[in-house]
């Protein structure tokens, strides 16, 4: 019951923070003008950002910020402009991947074109900047442009990972190392998913104090130490986050269920999969998953799936997260001793959404 | 004589910055990495910077400054982010446009698909901002921050112009009154082109100065000048840039000749000669222009251009482009009347810039 009850508290804390984040950026959006191509500009702005989500970046920063004993509405701009920051790049990662669905919605180049959706991608990625920009009165000068720096790490990471990935899948190549595939994943998914969110909140909770504190040699050192978990966590995050594409039920997933194989995405199971497989069936599988995706069929996709259950693929890619999954929450333990016991009902509650990012069953 | 050594001068002032510009840029990018797919990444970073272009938006942030008696120094950084901006956004432009070749290479997405030139216009996008935020040390947190403010205005602005003309495109849409491509070129052009650069160059002006200055109510009007002067001209330039692409030889346009024709071009032009065109001529001309590029042949929109200068159209958007120029030259002066007798040097220079900007004959 009491496990019930934590539960309950948990999914309200993220509910309520996704309502402040969506209140934020849909007020910040430009919403209405004269020019009707340009209305359809901003329907298109505020479409991925009106679809749901849960705001996992942006709670995670918040808390971060609280935890160290920061205010909470000193965060709201920050975290908002981390989910614009996920909304736009969704846009352009939806067309860079091919991917049809997003959300329960198709995504917004299907429906408005590539061309427009780029276009509207640059634009919310400009209002990204342009939110940050309103923290100078807030927060103050100092940590606000040390908040567009890391903004800016992160993107320089995100967009080097997403490269590696689209050049797998452009060259056709299969033969992935581990090495380099927790690479990409670190680079693609882990920064702003764990580190960033982490790092911003860390600064955040200096804006009340001494902005020396910045220049402070244990804060460089936690500075540091957030990559090191957050790089674990992002690991477990993506990993479990792939595994969902194979095994989640449609109506609750958003996604489109085994769009993964259909996009030919290269994932642990998938390399943990061609490892195991003989000459004979790793052809047979690469010749399915090279077809371009119109021509993939569902049957082919299931019995990639297959082999994958057959050859312990899930379970090794289970396996291997978990075990990112438990270094990084003692490397968060770690980080946090002090203010856990400071603020021990804050400290549950990031260590829970740090558990859900790496343990969802939906 | 005089005019040809003016003109020597001229030349070599953009050559000198556009150097300055060229060294801060490609220092600052990332140039080499262990890791292949990343480096590739640089190597497309790095492609459209490389590939010359004349520099003049910068050209024109800087000697802003100096005019109104700021430091060069202070504005290389700035102005060599607005050549930053043009180049992603260029990157992005190509794809959304169809365009096939840029300053004389093909354009990036026809070297390395779409997906990996999408991904690289956002690195390089946040390479800008990145480089911006290097501003802080050299010229002040206050500055800096308004700088900030500045490109976040100029890219509102050039998605809107872009998604206008985009629209047009894919709703198959020629219909368009005078006014609404007036104010597509304000926004996709005029801002980037003239307004926000001289603006940068007023503030970039202050960071010797007291900041107070810039709550100053005379230093609000002037830029607000900027808007009304830099509209006018940009939209020259534009107009001018369209005849261009129409009349100009191909070996030192760079870019492919009559390709705003194949690309269905919404131009003054254009809307000129569906105007004057008889019912028959014009279903004619728009069923060719509504072709797939691909289906539309050299002597198609050879005898397109024809048209345009039999009915007058050319001559009719030189003389718009023509007006619009003087116009925002009465208005330059008056904006830098004071200046002009401190700095004269400077002044021609910059006067010299405008005018070549708005008559270009290559």
């Amino acid at each position: 019951l009491e496990q019930k009850i934590e539960r309950q508290i948990f999914q309200e804390m993220l509910r309520t923070n996704k309502k402040l984040f969506d209140d934020t950026i849909l007020n910040f959006l430009p919403a209405s003008t004269n020019t009707k191509e340009i209305q359809t500009l901003y329907e298109m702005m505020r479409d991925y950002p009106s679809r749901g989500g849960k705001g996992v970046r942006g709670s995670l920063c918040v808390l971060f910020c609280e935890l160290f004993s920061g205010k909470k509405d000193n965060a709201l701009t920050t975290a908002a402009a981390l989910e614009l920051f996920q909304n736009w790049i969704l846009i352009h990662d939806d067309i860079e991947d091919g991917s049809e669905m997003r959300r329960g919605q198709p995504a917004l180049h299907k429906k408005f074109g590539v061309e427009l959706a780029i276009n509207a991608g640059d634009a919310l990625h400009g209002k990204m900047w342009e939110l940050l920009l309103t923290n100078r009165d807030q927060i103050g000068i100092d940590v606000s442009l040390d908040i567009l720096e890391e903004f800016s790490r992160m993107l320089n990471e995100t967009t080097e990972g997403q490269q590696m990935e689209l050049t797998w899948n452009s060259s056709n190549e299969w033969n992935i190392e581990e090495r380099d595939y927790l690479l990409m994943v670190t680079k693609k998914s882990a920064w702003y998913t764990c580190i960033t969110p982490s790092r911003l909140g860390l600064l955040l909770s200096l804006s009340e104090k001494d902005s020396d504190l910045s220049k402070n040699s244990r804060f460089a050192e936690m500075m540091d130490q957030t990559i090191e978990f957050g790089t674990n966590l992002g690991i477990a995050f993506q990993i479990v986050d792939d595994i969902l594409n194979l095994t989640a039920d449609e109506s609750k997933y958003g996604k489109e269920i085994l769009g993964d194989l259909y996009e030919g995405k290269r994932t642990m199971m998938l390399i943990h999969l061609l490892r195991t497989l003989d000459q004979h069936e790793k052809s047979k599988v690469l010749g399915i998953l090279s077809k371009p995706r119109h021509e993939k069929e569902l049957g082919e996709m299931k019995s990639i799936l297959e082999l994958m259950r057959k050859n312990g693929s899930i379970d090794y890619a289970r396996e291997i997260a978990s075990n990112k999954s438990m270094l990084g929450m003692r490397m968060f333990e770690n980080l946090v001793r002090k203010q856990s016991e400071l603020r021990p009902i804050i400290y549950s509650q990031t260590k829970g959404l740090l558990e859900y990012l790496t343990s969802r069953d939906y």
